[in-house]
C-alpha cells in the first residue's frame, strides 16, 4: 500500500502533542530550579507528575502503535520517515513491557528515595537510605527482565541514555581509558594553580554574570532564543524551538568555576539548537545520545575553553567584565588555574583528567549491583575500595563517597558512562578539527567560533538519530571509536 | 443513596487534575510575559492551545458530569460539596453548548484578531481589525444563543467574569455612579501634582524593585510563597497554592506609577492566598468574580494605597529605598501626586475619580453591539461620542480611542464592568471597615496591615464562592450594593 500523507500527518502531530508537553514539562523544571517560591515545592511536584502521567499515556497508545505498524507497511516512505516511525514503534513496545503499576511505584520509590538521600548526604548516614536504594536496585534489575536484553541486564538500562550500547561494547574502552589515565596521573608532575587561593577578592556575581552571557553569546548561543540563569546545580534544557535554556552558578571567590560551566551548558544547548528542525519532535530532530550530548558540552568546556588560546580570549574577556580579575592573573596563570590536575574525591569538581576515573568506578559499581554480585549493603566498601584502587585516595566520610551523586537515588543506573564516553567522542572529533582547521587556535583566540561551531554542526548535529551514537562519532571524526586520541589530547597537553 | 466517599474522592481528583493543568497554563503565560527569549513565540502559543484543549476536554467531560449528577442525588452531601458538585455541572453543562469546532475557530479567531489590533494600534488603522473585529462580536452574540439567557444576550457574557449578574442589574447601578462622578468632576478644583515633572531625576529600575518588593511583602505577600517580577503590562496569576506571582513596570522617571501597579497586583493576590487552601481547585476554593477580585485590587490601590496615612508610610519606605525621591518630595506632595484629578483618554491611566465613566463607556458600547444596535464599522464614532459626553474629552485619534484596550480585540465582551463594581465592592468594604477598625489610619500610617487583611480574610477571601458576588459584598459591608459609599469616598476625599 503506497502511504496516505493524512496518515503520516496525524502520527506526526501526535508525537508534536508529546514534544510539546515534554516542553512543558521543561519549563515545570526550569522555573522550580530557578524562580519557583520555595513553598511551591509539593504542588509542583504533582503538575509535573500529571504530564509525565500524559506523556507516558501518549508514548504507550496502543492506537500510536497500530498506526505507526500500519504506516511501516506501507510503500514510498521516505528514509527519515521511516526512522522515525521505527523509533516510535521501538518506544512503544519497550515502554509497554512497564505496566502503569509499576511506572507508579517506581516514580514513587524514587521521589521517597530522593528525599531520604537528600536529608542522609550531609550526615554520611547510608543506612537510612540503603534499604529504599535496595528497592530502587531491584526495581531496575526488573526492568530489565521486563524490557529484554540479549547480553546483560545492564544492556537494558544503558538503552535508555546510550541507545544501541551495551556492557560488552563499552566495558573494554572505559577500562582501557581507565588504565591509560591512571598511568598518566602518575607521570603528571603537580604543576596547575587555583586561583581562589592565590587572591582574596570578590568577584560579583552580577559581573560574572555579564562576563558569561558574553561567553555564551560568543559560542553562537543567542539571547533572542536562549537565557541563562542561576541555579544551585547547572543544566541544559529546552522547551521547544527557540527557546533554549542554560544555568550556572557564581562563586564570588572563584570566576573560573562559572565559566567553565557556562561552557559546558553553552555546548549542551548548541547541539539542540543546531539539530534539523524540520523533524521537530520525531527521532530524526533528536539527540542522538546523552554520550554524544555529552561529547558537545565537554569539548567547548575542555577542548575549546581549557586550551591556552582560550586562556588569552578569556582574559581580553576579563580586562571587559571583571578588570581586577584581568589584573591580578596573567594568561598563562589563567590556563594553569583550568588545568590543574589533582586526583580528588568529588566527581564533579575533577578535572579533566581523573574525571574519567569517577565514571570507570561508577561502572564497575553499577555492573556488580544490577548483575547482582554486590549488596547494596556492601556498597559503601566497594566505593572506598575502588577510589583507593583507581585514584589512590581514602574515603573519610560517605558524604564524599557513595553519597555524593543523586543518580542512584534517583534510580539512574546506566547513567555515567555517557559522561566518559563524551570525552572520548569529543577528543575524536577534536582531533579531526585540528586537521580540518588548521587556523583552530588564532580562531579561538581571536573569539571567532562560528567556524568552530559549524564544523559541528554539519558533522554532528544536522544528523540527529540518522546514525547512532558510536557510528556518528566515527563519520565526524574520520577515525573509530576509542579512548585512544582522548589520552594522546590528555598527554600531549599536561605531558608535552 | 448515600454518599460514598470513594466516588467522592474521585470526582475532586478529577477537580484537582483541571486545577493542575490550569496552574501549568499560568506558567507558560508568566514566563511568556517575563523570561521567554522572544522567538519562541510562536511554539509557547501552539503550548498553551494544547493546556487550554486538555483543560477543554475534561470541562466537557460527559462521564465527569455523570458521575457528577450522580452525587447529587446523593444524601449526605456536604453544604461545600454540594456548591462545588453544582458548579461544576453548571460549567460543563455550558461548555457542552459550545461545539468544538465553535471553540476552535473562536481560539483561532481571537489569535489572528490579536495579531491584527497589535498592528493597527500605533497606526491608529481600525479598518484593518474591524472585519475580524465583527466577527468576534458575531461569534460573541453565538456564544449567547448557544448557551442562552433569560433576559439579555449580554448576560450570557456577563456571567463568565461575574457570574449570577445581569445587565438590568448592573446597568442602573453603572449609571447612577456615571451620573454621580460627572456632577463630581466638575466640582472638583483642579490640584494635584504630577511628580515626573516636577523633576528631572532617575529612579533605577534596580532600586525601584526594592522599594516595590517591601511595599507588597509589609502589606502581607510573602516572599516564600510568590514573586514580584518585570512586565509590559502587570498581572497577578497564580500556578498553584503557595505560588502567586505579580508582575510591575518600571518608569524610571515616575517611581509612583509602579507604586499603585504593585499595591493593586499585589491586592489581587492576597485575595488569592486568602482562598480556602481545604478546598483548592473547586469552586469553594475560588474566587467568586472578577468584580470582588478587582475590589481587592482597587481597595489596596486606592482606599490604602493613595489614602493621606499612605503617604507617610511611603515617605518612609522612599527614606530607605529612593532617598532622593524621599528628599525631593514631601509626604504631602506625593499625597497630591496620587490624587491627581484630570479627565483623559487612556482607562489605564485615569485616576480614582474619572477611571469608572472609561467603564460606563465601554459597557453602553459593548450592550449595543451585543444587541445588534450598533455595527462594529459606527463603532470609532460612537466611543468618540461616548468620550465627548461623558468626559467632554475629543478623541484625536484611535490609538488613544477604540483601539486602547485588548478585550475586544480577544473577544472579551462583558469583562469590562468588574472594573467599575471593583470600585462599588471596594467602597462598600472600606466604609464597613473603617467603622470596625476605627485607628486604621494609624496602622497604615506604621505599615501595619495585618489587621486589615485578617478583616479581608473573614469577610470576603475564605468565603471562596459560598455567596454570590453582590451577596458576599453585602454580607461584608453590612450594605446593599449600591454606587452610593464609593461617590460618598470620592466626595469626602478630593472635596472634604
Amino acid at each position: 500500500m503506497r502511504i496516505n500523507d493524512k496518515d503520516l500527518n496525524h502520527y506526526y502531530a501526535s508525537l508534536s502533542e508529546i514534544y510539546k508537553l515534554e516542553g512543558i514539562n521543561a519549563l515545570l523544571y526550569w522555573d522550580q530550579k530557578t524562580y519557583m517560591p520555595p513553598k511551591a515545592a509539593q504542588h509542583r511536584a504533582s503538575q509535573l507528575a500529571l504530564v509525565d502521567q500524559l506523556i507516558h499515556q501518549r508514548k504507550t497508545s496502543p492506537e500510536l502503535q497500530h498506526k505507526v505498524q500500519d504506516l511501516l507497511q506501507c510503500e514510498g516512505l521516505k528514509p527519515e520517515d521511516r526512522i522515525n516511525l521505527q523509533r516510535t514503534n521501538y518506544e512503544i513496545t519497550r515502554n509497554q513491557k512497564l505496566s502503569e503499576e509499576f511506572v507508579a511505584t517506581r516514580s514513587r520509590l524514587q521521589a521517597e528515595c530522593y528525599s531520604l538521600w537528600i536529608e542522609a548526604r550531609p550526615s554520611s548516614s547510608f543506612k537510612s537510605v540503603a534499604p529504599h536504594l535496595e528497592k530502587l536496585v531491584e526495581l531496575a534489575r526488573q526492568e530489565a527482565d521486563l524490557t529484554g536484553y540479549s547480553e546483560h541486564p545492564y544492556d537494558a538500562l544503558l538503552e535508555v541514555y546510550e541507545p544501541f550500547s551495551r556492557l560488552s561494547k563499552i566495558k573494554p574502552v572505559l577500562l582501557e581509558l581507565g588504565g591509560g589515565l591512571r598511568q598518566l596521573i602518575d607521570q603528571i608532575p603537580a604543576k596547575g594553580q587555583d586561583l581562589s587561593s592565590a587572591k582574596e577578592e570578590d568577584y560579583l556575581a552580577e559581573n560574572q554574570h555579564q562576563l558569561n552571557l558574553a561567553i555564551a553569546s560568543d559560542l553562537g548561543f543567542e539571547s533572542d532564543e536562549g537565557r541563562l540563569d542561576v541555579t544551585a546545580h547547572p543544566f541544559a534544557s529546552d522547551m521547544g524551538p527557540y527557546d533554549y535554556r542554560i544555568t550556572t552558578r557564581y562563586d564570588e571567590t572563584d570566576f573560573l568555576s562559572a565559566v567553565f560551566s557556562t561552557l559546558h551548558e553553552t555546548g549542551h544547548a548548541l547541539y539542540e539548537m543546531g539539530l534539523p528542525k524540520e523533524y521537530l519532535g520525531s527521532a530524526c530532530g533528536r539527540a542522538i545520545s546523552l554520550g554524544i550530548h555529552e561529547s558537545q558540552s565537554r569539548f567547548w568546556e575542555n577542548c575549546v575553553g581549557r586550551s591556552k588560546p582560550y586562556a588569552r580570549y578569556l582574559h581580553r574577556l576579563l580586562g571587559r567584565y571583571l578588570p581586577e580579575a584581568a589584573e591580578n592573573f596573567s594568561e598563562e596563570q589563567l590556563y594553569r588555574a583550568a588545568n590543574k590536575v589533582q586526583p580528588s574525591l568529588i566527581r564533579v569538581e575533577a578535572d579533566e583528567v581523573t574525571y574519567s576515573l569517577h565514571v570507570v568506578i561508577r561502572m564497575l559499581l553499577e555492573e556488580q549491583l544490577i548483575s547482582g554480585n554486590l549488596a547494596v549493603s556492601e556498597l559503601p566498601d566497594a566505593w572506598n575500595d575502588q577510589y583507593k584502587n583507581h585514584l589512590g585516595l581514602d574515603v573519610p566520610a560517605d558524604c564524599d563517597g557513595v553519597l555524593q551523586d543523586v543518580h542512584w537515588y534517583t534510580g539512574s543506573f546506566g547513567y555515567f558512562p555517557t559522561y566518559a564516553f563524551g570525552n572520548i567522542y569529543g577528543a575524536m572529533m577534536h582531533r579531526k578539527m585540528r586537521s580540518d582547521i588548521p587556523e583552530m587556535d588564532s580562531l579561538i583566540e581571536n573569539g571567532e567560533f562560528a567556524q568552530i561551531l559549524s564544523w559541528l554542526r554539519e558533522r554532528v548535529h544536522k544528523f540527529g538519530t540518522r546514525f547512532e551514537a558510536a557510528e556518528l562519532a566515527s563519520r565526524a571524526s574520520g577515525m573509530p571509536v576509542s579512548s585512544q586520541p582522548f589520552l594522546d589530547y590528555l598527554r600531549e597537553k599536561h605531558l608535552g
